[in-house]
């Protein structure tokens, strides 16, 4: 195996290439900080490989977190000017559709959830327009007969993971910047507890390296915690895994459509992403009889249509979850290094916000007040003030 | 691509390595007859490699024929025998399991069918006991609450096809036979109507072949009457799609359970065996939502573990089916040429037979009478009685 050379020294390092680095890395590329990510295995390994790429600020109820909502539409804004400007940089189109997202209900408790989240839309300012069964089915003539409700979500969009990813990557390049596939980090050297340089092997042939840097920023999302020889305080996050079937045949549906157990997100390549299972069984990377037939049932009361298509592909995924399901992000206690992490079910929405803010802590040192909630040390906080809170 | 020169003259080629073509060729090498298979994929390609591997006589009430009992009850008799004889001839293991198979029935109209069943397992002679669904859940503790009463057909064993297809072919080789795949047949030779050789192309690089011999029999399944320049009257059968699931886990089944819906097959290997739709849709080959969400959803209510198990791979085959989803197995009216196939759901299970009925024809030119009703021009003889009967 032959890989390019990595450089002695490079002032900012990330290390992941998943959508979180690799939005950081483009974002400092933009400011024309010279920027190198390392990437153990290939750039869309992680979460995003499998992810649907909805851009959605309200979820289900009990996913929502009001700390995050800020930061959930500021991104939500931003994505247009960040897809444009992607797309330009990188010469690549990104699958960004702008149709909005039907959030269905089936039946009476379906209903009382789609009012409680056009509540949560209206709180936050976002259009949605709510509709009968009759009028959604007029706009997705797939949706099946039990639907009786429906609202429409104007601004909840949709992006590509797998086109995004490498359009990021290209973008990154194309900046000036570089991305290093198969390359693992394995820890990270300091002097006078000062981060100097991240230290780690080439996959393959396991020929070691150590690049200098002025700062690091470690964006392994469900990964940060595992095979890290790591200075500062530990990264608490865990895997959450999701299972996603992806689906090919004629198109059924036009735009996302989505109730409380299952989303459905048509792609341009005529893929249908149906996901996503929430499970806490660590690294375990098989796909289930389980949640395959949970998500498929689920999918065909949406869309009946669904029963027909072809199954192309189970995906697993690992959400990178803190124990209050928030991102961590931020300065470690290790000056020079940094976190990115946690972004949990939001990862791909949540991207240019976290990016612009990182960027602006790493090159101006300035620190938004809305990533005080979200500082690596909060936990740490958290358990000197009552020692006994810790549970999972 | 190379590949091992083919021979100029054999006196009996076979046409197709499924399991039937594979076992009249074991069954002409044990006679000593020199035999040659051709072969255009690679052994265990068709409809055989996907197949559970069940030996069941009594199937569900709407798929039985009274016609073939015999054949199936003479066939299953003679299983051990073949196995073991097989197992010697190739020094391989072939999965034969001889715990019998758990037929069980959810709730009253579940109950009929078995008694239906009892019924048909008597009145052919074969052992099978009653047992109310506590007695069921003893035997087999992984099955679900929802079972209230089963039978236990002691003489429905299942083997591993994926295990019998290479035996076949390696006893078959060790006897003198020899198989060749990647071998297409496209036609057949006669002078003075009688057949004198079989044409076709090596795949890969399409060099022609032509192979004199005294005796064909064409034993490939589903696509017998595809792709063919055929001198004799046509072959009807058609593709009868099927898609079984394939789990691994922990095992929780010991014997073969199945209800009307599906059936479960554990093999030694830890694989669970998820099938299997029926459907007619050509050789659309294509797994799709609909059919992996039904036999999962049934396979949960048998056995509520399978909702752990991990998804190795949703398989598809075609059974070649006639319109009487009887076999086809005997002479054509070309002198020479032999047809066997149409074993729809019973190709594993038949196989020995077959091959023995069609080696006594060809070697002995001894016909039984239990091919009475499966010679290939039987429908031609009842359009020619009943012309408007033609539908499907």
């Amino acid at each position: 195996m032959t890989h390019p050379e990595s450089p002695e020294s490079t002032p900012i390092i990330v290390v992941g290439a998943g959508v979180i680095g690799l939005t950081v890395a483009f974002e400092l590329a933009r400011r024309r900080i010279p920027v190198l990510v390392l990437e153990r295995d290939h750039v869309g390994a992680g979460a995003a490989g499998v992810a649907a790429g909805m851009l959605a600020v309200v979820g289900e109820a009990e996913h929502e977190t009001a700390e995050l909502a800020d930061l959930l539409v500021t991104s939500q804004r931003a994505y247009p000017a960040f897809v444009r400007e992607l797309q330009h940089a990188s010469g690549r189109d990104v699958g960004f559709v702008t149709e909005g997202t039907l959030i269905v209900g089936l039946g009476r408790d379906g209903e009382q959830e789609l009012r409680h989240s056009q509540r949560a839309q209206d709180r936050l300012g976002l259009r949605s327009s709510w509709l009968t069964g009759d009028e959604a089915r007029a706009l997705e003539p797939h949706l099946g007969p039990r639907i009786s409700a429906a609202l429409l979500a104007r601004e909840d969009h949709q992006v590509d993971p797998r086109a995004l990813l490498p359009a990021l990557a290209a973008a990154t390049e194309a900046l000036g910047g570089r991305v290093l596939t198969g390359t693992r980090v394995t820890g990270f050297d300091t002097t006078a507890g000062r981060l100097t340089a991240v230290v780690g092997v080439h996959q393959g042939d396991d020929r070691p390296f150590a690049i200098r840097c002025e700062a690091a920023v470690l964006a392994a999302g469900a990964w940060c915690a595992v095979g890290l020889a790591w200075p500062a305080a530990p990264v608490l996050v865990r895997p959450v895994k999701g299972q996603v079937v992806r689906l090919r045949g004629p198109a059924i549906l036009r735009r996302v459509v989505r109730d409380t157990q299952v989303y459905l997100v048509p792609r341009r390549n005529g893929e249908l992403v149906v996901g996503a299972t929430m499970e806490d069984v660590g690294f375990d990377a098989a796909p289930t009889a389980g949640a395959v037939t949970d998500l498929l049932w689920q999918a065909r009361l949406l869309a009946p249509a669904v029963y027909d298509l072809e199954i192309v592909e189970v995906g697993v995924g690992f959400r990178p979850a803190a124990r209050d399901h928030l991102p961590t992000i931020g300065p470690t206690d290790v000056p020079g290094l940094y976190v990115a992490t946690g972004h949990f079910r939001h990862g791909i929405l949540l991207a240019p916000t976290t990016a612009v803010l990182l960027a602006d802590l790493l090159v101006d040192d300035r620190m938004s007040p809305l990533l005080d909630r979200f500082r690596p040390g909060r936990f740490e906080a958290a358990s000197r003030t009552a020692p006994s809170v810790d549970s999972r």
